[in-house]
């Protein structure tokens, strides 16, 4: 596989990608940045051979738009007419609905194929230097193709593999939404919420596994969460409320000593991760 | 170190407890559970030496108590005459303030030295086939002396760090079960009441890091933790009621559009962990 490819932003996320292509493939990897010092690294350590460049774009088999939703938006719209009829434009958005349907117009506009995407990998860390060739070892690629060739996907889903990913599934982006604002969004409101708790900066010497799976990812990126968070704020909403009704039931159950209740509610955690094979 | 053990109750704990003194001390161990197949099976393997029985308990150096809490209390009153001065009586409740009140009451009753304590370890599976030898590696084991002289503190100490405790801290039953509630029993009662949402079951594909941690203890042995969860109703019930607040007030701020406060709001998330160090 010798494919030219461009990342546009060289986070957490494109700059795994950028050191899975380098890594794992012969491709020819060149990285777009606003931030000098990003983009310094990426050439320091081999993960991109070049600073990219109108031309780069034009002459990409794949370009992955690795910048926050509006930014991947407007980074498109600003160079709208250096994407070729044979690029492949994709993005790594952890929301859906609003990118794609900007993405896709702006594709019919440019006339290139655009297909969404969304590596389901990550850190609690982020920027360049937390970036690394296996982070999307085992993991899953879901594609949001809207309106792209199946050739296109099928194309997006193979790379996936050669770097790493172990599953691919296939959704719409109202659908993706949904399920991130479940699987992704409400566990990083959660560990928030979770260590705001007056007792949390004592926790040393009192803690082991549940304190740290669950406040992990509150050592978060605000302001890229905050965007993810509204752009979604329908069905991530829902999930809180859900959620909080659910805790709910468990607070009362607690505060009115009724073990009956509470033994119900705690099995049914235990069946759906038993239903689940976890 | 050649001492005798013995432990009450094979399970997940008691289980790893056995099978640490025999991988790294020289004591001698017998092992005391209702469950037949659970005394088979750690004979079987090497656990402990014998079934134990009231001569063992009388010529123990130490007893580790390792039931429900109300099981151990029970234990305690039906064996009393067999503890001898010598021996040292600890336990490993997760919940300690009624626990400690009764067996400090019991153990001056029967002539005995008694302290409380807590093993910072565990994981989402139960019963004596998921014990391990090195569960304890680097845990906290926690100390509740409450009236136990320095000497018989000391002896207990160090013998968890033999078992591959990693630290040690002391505190009284009321500062222990508030910092539970926070650090083991919210967590638990979170991943409870976040897989009860209707999009779990189809998280397949969909979900990363951020779903497993959160969900994993789930998977919870609800007979245990309801008895935990409400001999500690009180510090629970607040913790609980900290936690719903601030999951509103995200929920708000995201039901609201309301960018400046969500970004505030996640923010202290991570200056919390940042301060924290994690």
């Amino acid at each position: 596989m010798k494919k030219n490819i461009v990342i546009v932003g060289l986070g957490l996320i494109g700059g795994s990608l950028a050191k899975a292509f380098t890594q794992y493939t012969d491709c020819r990897v060149a990285g777009i940045d606003t931030d000098p010092a990003a983009l310094e690294a990426a050439l320091a350590c081999g993960a991109v051979t070049k600073v990219g460049d109108d031309n780069d774009l034009r002459s990409a088999d794949i370009v992955y738009l690795c910048l926050y939703p509006q930014a991947d938006i407007d980074f498109v719209k600003g160079h709208l007419s250096a994407f070729s009829p044979h690029t492949i434009v994709t993005d790594v958005c952890g929301i859906k609905t609003e990118v794609c349907r900007a993405l896709t117009a702006l594709s019919k506009k440019g006339g290139f194929p655009y297909c969404g995407a969304h590596p389901m990998a990550g850190t609690e860390k982020h920027g360049f230097s937390a970036s690394r060739a296996d982070l999307f070892q085992g993991a899953s690629y879901i594609l949001v193709p809207c309106s792209a060739p199946a050739q296109v996907q099928e194309l997006l889903r193979q790379t996936a593999f050669t770097l790493g990913f172990g599953r691919s599934v296939t959704t719409t982006p109202e659908e993706h939404d949904q399920m991130i604002a479940f699987t992704s969004q409400l566990p990083h409101a959660l560990a928030c919420a979770y260590v705001m708790s007056p007792r949390c900066l004592g926790h040393r010497g009192f803690s082991a596994g549940s304190y740290r799976d669950v406040s992990r990812v509150a050592n978060i990126n605000e302001v890229m969460w905050a965007e993810l968070f509204l752009d979604n704020r329908a069905a991530l909403t829902a999930e809180l409320d859900t959620l909080l009704e659910n805790l709910s039931d468990i607070r009362s159950a607690v505060a009115e000593n009724d073990r009956n209740k509470l033994e119900a509610l705690l099995r049914q955690g235990r069946l759906i991760k038993e239903e689940l094979g976890e």
